[in-house]
Order: structure tokens, then sequence, then C-alpha cells
């Protein structure tokens, strides 16, 4: 059994090669050859948690396994991070337990590489100004793997809480473009892509706000109850999702479908558009907007990339199980 | 992070430490303390696996965890038994992964241990004669289990290929008792206790083979169609479970519960008469029958107890994850 802590992820795997495991995992997905289970998630009634499991299988790749963990309020105070994971990999072939993979890090880079594909294949190849809405933890992960899509000039961000969007500044500095701070009106104005990544339970972005021919990533929806954008938006849009049974249910589009301004056939997904079943855009004035919902496959996706890298370098821990 | 491999579980724990551990999971399920999270069983279409997780949470003992694993068919041929399992547990007060337990003799010895639970509550004191149905590999563990429980004098049993009950004869000759093979009219007329543990699609004992004052504890049942006795057995009989809602579902309950011989009212839970809530038997010529289906909880009881013994005795493999 091979062990991959937390503490190596960050030198086993670049946002890039997430990239590529998460678009394969969504292509397989939409080929068939790739399913999630259902879901678990749990409030134990200790600790104030939320705990559960992410898990599937890809029959291409032969990932097997879980995500699981949850999100611990309490842990902050003593020094660990509340979003806490862990993944399990399965031999496929045999059934015995293949490796254990730290989670938190690969978490966070599974969910960025999912809007940076959906940006890859949906935003306009002219894209030059990036909005980001949200600027907490998570926000950065998201913005790093954008900007790696398109030949962005400028990043502009709003958030809740102003003084947060230096953590965004900071990020766009590194790539060594500016950044601007805008209200909601602006940022639809200027932006040609806009990624949501914060835990909204009521509308942030208007329809009204948005311009013709911008892609969104609405990211932070996961959950019933959570809202990032007016579902106008999507009824307006065509939208896209990694998973249309997640993304009706407890992603984005869970409101449109609600209030019958969306129907779930009108939902594609973005596997389709990878394995080219799908057009994608249709035209530069189209408004595409993604419902990354996140699935256990994308978890196992990145963290056998991790393995293969520990492998492959000999840095992997292996204990005879 | 602590390992606890396949390996080292047999100098862990013994049976009568996994009977304790599961008579107070049992217990604090009847509390309503501890509860199992939805099962996820899946026939994945790659090397005719079915793969899945059993999980719970138990407020008073903190276990909090999944097995997973599942059944693999080629693996006989690899050398590898056809079962696997893994058993996770996390900490509860902070969402970390605590431990990674192989999980393929806790589970033979946490089956052996709920019925021997059921038996050392429900089997008449002056039970003498042990009668078993089936003699695959797990009927072992069942038999030696049972054992412990009252002062048998003789074992006798009954298996669809006789040649298996060797098997049966060598465990009752570890504890100095005779082994008779006998039929199934026999098995009823002499049994006191009769434990069945086949894979049975349709029913081998009949109501009328059955004794008054008989304890049964039918362990193989714990898939939709399977069944090991007469649904009218459980018309006449005091039912006890683990779980009820696992017992009508998937345990040898499902059946007398669809033809409308036995309502799930009727059940009742083994932990009440740990706890002393139910009475348990009432009668010398009460039939009890206990529907043991197997839960997740009872797979997180007997690895925290060989993750605490492998801590205890200093044995444990700790990883910095």
């Amino acid at each position: 059994m091979i062990i991959v802590p937390e503490s190596r992820i960050a030198d086993l795997v670049s946002s890039s090669e997430c990239l590529v495991a998460v678009e394969q995992v969504f292509a397989s997905m939409a080929r068939r050859s790739a399913y999630n289970f259902p879901v678990i998630r749990e409030a134990i009634g200790h600790a104030d948690a939320l705990y559960g499991f992410k898990s599937g299988f890809d029959r291409e790749s032969l990932a097997l396994g879980l995500k699981s963990g949850g999100f611990w309020p309490g842990n902050f105070d003593k020094g660990l991070t509340n979003h806490q994971s862990t993944v399990f990999l399965f031999d496929a072939d045999t059934g015995r337990c293949r490796a254990v993979v730290g989670g938190n890090l690969l978490t966070a880079l599974r969910t960025a590489a999912a809007s940076a594909v959906s940006i890859k294949y949906l935003a306009r190849t002219d894209s030059r100004v990036l909005g980001m809405i949200g600027a907490g933890h998570q926000s950065t992960f998201q913005l790093r793997a954008a900007l790696d899509q398109r030949p962005f000039e400028k990043v502009i961000g709003w958030n809740i809480e102003p003084a947060a969007l230096s953590r965004l500044e900071a990020v766009a500095a590194e790539k060594g473009l500016p950044f601007e701070a805008v209200d909601l009106d602006e940022l639809g104005a200027q932006s040609d892509v806009i990624v949501t990544i914060t835990s909204s339970f009521a509308p942030i972005l208007k329809a009204a706000q948005v311009r013709p021919g911008t892609h969104l990533a609405c990211m932070g929806t996961d959950t019933k109850g959570k809202q990032e954008v007016e579902a106008e938006l999507l009824a307006k849009a065509s939208v896209f999702t990694d998973e249309i049974a997640q993304s009706i249910t407890i992603g984005e589009a869970q409101h449109a479908i609600g209030r019958g301004l969306l129907s779930a056939e009108a939902i594609a997904e973005i596997g389709a558009v990878i394995n080219g079943t799908h057009p994608g855009r249709r035209s530069e004035d189209e408004i595409t907007l993604f419902d990354g919902t996140g699935v256990g496959l994308q978890d196992l996706a990145v963290a056998s990339a991790a393995v293969d890298a520990a492998v492959a370098r000999g840095v992997a821990i292996t204990v005879d199980f």
C-alpha cells in the first residue's frame, strides 16, 4: 500500500497536471466509462461536523475509490484546516487498498482544474479580462488555474469583504497582471470570463450585469440552498456541468430548475464538449455557464496522478499491508 | 496515521474481544448513540466485482469511518481471498484519517461475534446441542465464537456439500466436542441453538423442523433475494436483529415481511436486550431468531479494538500523514 502524505502533494502534482487528469475523467464520464456512486453526507452530531464520502469508478483509467472527510468548524482553533479529506484508491483488479493520499490540497486543485477546463473549452479565445467573485482561500487556486487558459491582460474582482481581495491581487501579480477591485456592475461590464467561488446562499451576480459572450464558471454551489448568480442568468445562458444529476439538485442550476426557467435536458456535460460530441460555444455572443458541483471522480483522478508521480520519482512511502 | 496490516490482526484481537466490541456497539445503536450511514454497493462493471462501503458513527466510543472493499470473484485464482476489505477510522474531533486497518479477518470475526452475542442473550441457558447449517470458510468462525457462549456438549451440522463438514468437525475437536453430520430433520430435532451461515437463495430449514425453545442465528442473508429459513419460521419466532432497516430489506426477515407474515414493529433490536430495555427470551418454549445482517458499526468497533491493541502493545505502524 502506498502512502502519499498531505505534505508531499504540493511537490508531486502541478495545476496543469490536475487539469489534464480532470479533463480526462470528465471525458470518460461523458463516454459513460466513468461514474460517480451516490454521495454520503452526514451531520454526525459531534463537533458540529459534516462527514461523508464521494466515490466512483473510471473503467478507462481504472481509478476506483473514494474521498472521505468533511467539515470540522472547530479545527481552525486547533491549527488545522476546517475541511479535512483523505483519498483512498483501490486496485480495480483485486479490491485491495492501493493507496492512501492526503486530500486537502488535492481538493483545492481539482476544484480549480474544473473551472479551468470549462474556460479552456467554453470561453471566447479573445478573452482578456478575468473577473473573480469571491476572495476566500479557494479563490487563489481558481485564479491561478484560470490564468493559464487564455492570454488574460487584467484581473478584476469583487468580494463581500474587500480587504480579502489582496489575495487575488497577489496571484495576478505573480503573472505580472494588473488587478482592480470593482463593483458587480463593473465586473459584469468588463469581464470576458467570470469565476464565482463563494459560499453564498443568495444570488450575488444579476443576469442583467452579464454581457453577451461571457463565460461563467460557478464553482461555489455544492449544497441545497446555496446560490451565486440569479436563476435568470441560467435561463439565458448555455449551461454546462460536470454531472447533471448534481447540477440540478445541489448545484447552481437547482434554482433555475426549481423555478421552471431551465430543464435538465438543456444542460450539457462538459465532457461531451471535451469529446467533441457537443459543439460547446456556438457564437461570440452566447453566454456560457459552467455549473461546477464537484464529483468524486475528480478526486480519484488527481489522487491517482499524485500516486503515479510519487512512484515515478521514487518517493512513494510503501507499507506492507 | 496508524497502519494495522491484515497480517497483524490475528495477533491483536481475539474472538472474545470482538464479542465485547460488537456487544457494546449494538447497545450503543439501541440507545441511538450510534448509527450506520446508508450503504453503498455497486457492481462496477470490471472484474465482475461488487464494491462498496459500510460506514457509521458511534458517539459513545467516537468510532467514525467506513469499511470499503467488496467481492472480487477472480481473486481466488490469483491466490487472494475473493472478499477484500479495508477499514478506515477517522478522528471524530478533527476529521483526519486516524487509522487504516486490514479488514478481511476482522469481517469474519465481527460476523461471528454477532451470532455469539445473540446466543449469549437469547439462547436457553441449558442449551447443549449446537446445530450448524453451512460449512464454508465463515462457518468455522461462527462455530468457534458460538461454542464460548454455552456449555455445549455436541455439535451437529448439515451442508449442501457434506465433505466440507470436516471443517466443523475440526473446530469441535479443538474444544473436545463430538461432531455429527445429520439431515435437516435431525438437526432441527436435536439442536438447542442453530446457526445458519450459507449463501442460499431458497429456504433450507423449514419451520416444522425447528422445535420449541430453539434459538436461531441466521447469518447468511445480507442481500435482496437471499434466504436460509422458511418465512413461516419468522412468523412463529420472536425476531431480533442488528438493524431493523436492513433486516426488513436485505436480511432474513425480508421474505416474512414481504408476505405479510411479520411486521417491522414486531422485530426487536438485539441492542435493546443487551441494554435491558427488552426482556429477550420470555419462556423456555419460545423460538428466538436473530437476523444478523452486518452493519458498518461492527467493523468500526472491531477495527478500533485492533488499533487500540496495536497501540497498547507498541506494535502500531505510524506514518506521518
